[in-house]
């Protein structure tokens, strides 16, 4: 494929080709083997530029795989053989409305910066996925992402208020505005989060802010068993409306205190940390409530801590446990949710599918809304345990499926969770996916190979 | 076309062709003079009635309009000549899963029957639209309908996890589930909220709960201008977000005030009615902050309860001023919204638009976010007066575009906003819309000219 037409249309220096910077956007953070060998990145600094590309590959018919940060965790962005990866990274304008609470953001900014900026004008961008020092706001809204606090805020989704886009040919629309409530027309917004790049290129996003929160109060509880720190997740989140609640396992447990040496408990078997960020005296009161249901659950240890300081570094221990665990060697990353009463079984299940295939798996979750990542370790110089690590990956998503879960709660199908779609969603739907697929993208330059 | 067929595929009484009951489903609350008189009315019992239906009507093309308790204000169930009318109104079941807040409700149970029953749980399901106890949960999606406490607790969208949805051929397909974190594939579910009908009927939500709430504190406040008003209405918005932000003007207040006898101040320009849930004091204390805002903006009078009970007479106040205002006459009722700082320009351009062609417009809102409801009275006996009243009412949407806001922003574009929403959306997000509805609904059986 001849590129000179695109190298002409774009702004100089837009189009690389050389081979190094093409290998480093070969793979996002899922770190997919199959991953192909771009012709090209395109590293947008505007709308326009993601237009022209768009144009000229669905002209041209080549493939086109959108790209935040690469830090997705399930091949998203995981580049194709003859394709271009066009990158968002240069789109990082912000611009705040406090009367509204609203931002208007880039989509290369970093999920941090949104929060540093609006903090400034006192005001909080919610969504907070573990990766949030280094992911893109664009690749958020792309995965419908979530994070920590989604317990009691709501996901990405819930955050966009509208946005610009860019479909297949080329053509750049708006949708939505900084308005909390519009029914005029089908809701095109929320239809492209969570699109992962195949229906359109997000380009700006109109993002809804609240306040800035009350200082935190911290609960940290320790248990013997998973039984018990299960039975206290749902005496938590029965009694009232946590603003984290946070799992590691006993791996996780070991694997960060290993790295950070806090005096964590090595010999429990999990490990919850959960947050109230209620106005004043009742975040105290929220946080003796929590206690008393850890501790009625049989916890072995549990303690509350007013203090933001050392609140943030337990939270800060449960962000550091995807890299811990990793030390142990490469990760096959899960993100499995089941409807809080199945957690239980989830729990369990995972424990028996990692010692009928002889792997590790470690678990941490997303505990108060049924969102887990089992962290399947293993050595790919092994393919005996490599095939046992993948199976044990296939079966995980089967388990959720089977207790009326989802493969995927916030990092998005890709192309490494694709297999097992049909299987949670069933041939009608995935049929409907197809025929939106189709009228969108009519050339299929979109993201070829990711969740279709 | 001869209905035998479908007779005998659905259950003994579920087709109904009586001309009075025909008569009865021609309409929705927008009354809308162009109605068509349908073929027939099917008042399907479940799923498999409304599967049923579909596929036969695909079959012979034949025209569906789905209708829910018929309360919509745009036209959206507005019957078709010789289509088929296919109620939901038979499908009321309701569970409730206290643990996951979650409930699985038939599309035909009244908002308000929804709150009441997952109260009997200690839950609370937010979106009130004033027509609470007499609009359909499934018309609520169907439109993403809004209502009072949206400034705080969002709409629709933000609370329906999933459902079952029966596409234009008939196929039921299951979307989401009780799930807050699902990015399994595209977000279908989201696509059909606020679809009106046009690409599927919603035969089952899952819906999101949140706790009870809170007894509130509720403040009033009455303004001699209606910039004083405005004025109030930015100055509490960025202090705090209120549980309920409501303005009334000086024609609902007297309207209302004319029924009720409630000691109204009959000479107020506008009225606002604004709520506080902060848990404990901080309710008192927000209730005080909202006062103050009022007190520094003007308000010729201002006052704080706590007492239940009168917070809820003035709430109540301002949800009857719908129907207070019919009482002068038949109305053309709109919904736009403007983002927050252009409320002011918004209601004094509404006062000019009424001044110009000479028709009385009564405006009330959800002032908090900017979502208006200027109530055209006309008498529709009156030709020169009604095509003024028609003036107006599209010279209200276009102001509404020009100051960045939305034609609609909870009732829906339905058939009486239809010639607007281009205006608003652009030939391009036209196209789009376009496209997924002829993907989804290839003979365009689904409620024929709503939206598009």
């Amino acid at each position: 494929m001849d590129l000179r037409e695109l190298i002409d249309l774009l702004p100089t220096g837009a189009v690389l080709t050389y081979p190094d910077v093409l290998a480093g956007y070969r793979q996002d953070w899922a770190k997919d083997p199959a991953a192909g060998t771009p012709l090209a990145v395109v590293r947008a600094t505007g709308t326009a530029d993601v237009s022209t590309t768009l144009r000229w590959a669905d002209e041209h018919r080549v493939p086109v795989v959108p790209r935040g940060a690469g830090s997705g965790l399930s091949g998203g962005a995981t580049a194709v053989d003859g394709g271009i990866v066009l990158s968002t990274e240069r789109m990082r304008g912000i611009s705040i409305d406090p009367v509204t609470r609203t931002a208007v953001a880039g989509p290369g900014l970093l999920n941090a910066e949104v929060k540093r900026a609006v903090a400034e004008h006192g005001l909080w961008y919610p969504p907070d996925p573990s990766s949030f020092e280094m992911c893109s706001i664009g690749g958020n809204a792309a995965t419908n992402a979530g994070g920590l606090c989604c317990v009691k805020y709501g996901v990405t989704t819930d955050y966009v208020l509208g946005m610009e886009v860019v479909l297949a040919d080329g053509t750049a629309v708006r949708l939505g505005g900084p308005r909390l409530k519009d029914s005029a027309g089908l809701s095109l917004t929320k239809m492209f989060v969570g699109s992962e790049g195949t229906l359109g290129v997000i380009t700006e996003l109109t993002l809804r802010l609240l306040p800035a929160q009350p200082v935190q109060s911290t609960v940290v509880a320790s248990f013997a068993t998973l039984t018990a720190a299960t039975e206290a997740i749902l005496a938590v989140t029965g009694a009232l409306r946590p603003a984290m609640l946070e799992f590691m396992d006993t791996v996780a447990i070991n694997a960060v205190e290993d790295e950070l040496r806090m005096g964590l408990d090595r010999d429990a078997a999990a490990l919850l940390v959960a947050r109230s960020d209620a106005p004043g005296d009742h975040a105290a009161q929220e946080a003796r409530i929590m206690l008393e249901a850890c501790r009625a659950a049989g916890a072995t240890e549990a303690f509350h801590t007013a203090d933001p300081e050392e609140g943030e570094a337990f939270t800060a221990a449960r962000r550091y446990a995807i890299p811990a665990v990793e030390r142990l060697g490469p990760l096959l990353l899960e993100d499995v949710g089941v409807p809080l009463p199945r957690l239980g079984d989830l729990v369990t299940g995972i424990a028996g599918i990692a010692r009928r295939n002889d792997v590790t798996v470690s678990v941490i979750a997303h505990a108060g809304d049924g969102n887990t990542h089992p962290l399947i370790v293993h050595d790919p110089a092994d393919p005996d345990e490599t095939e046992r690590a993948h199976r044990a990956f296939g079966e995980i998503m089967e388990l959720a499926i089977a207790l009326g879960g989802t493969i995927t709660g916030e990092h998005g199908v890709g192309r490494l969770k694709k297999a097992w779609l049909p299987n949670q969603l069933g041939p009608e739907v995935m049929d409907l996916t197809r025929r939106i697929k189709d009228a969108l993208d009519p050339h299929g330059i979109l993201n070829p190979g990711a969740i279709l």
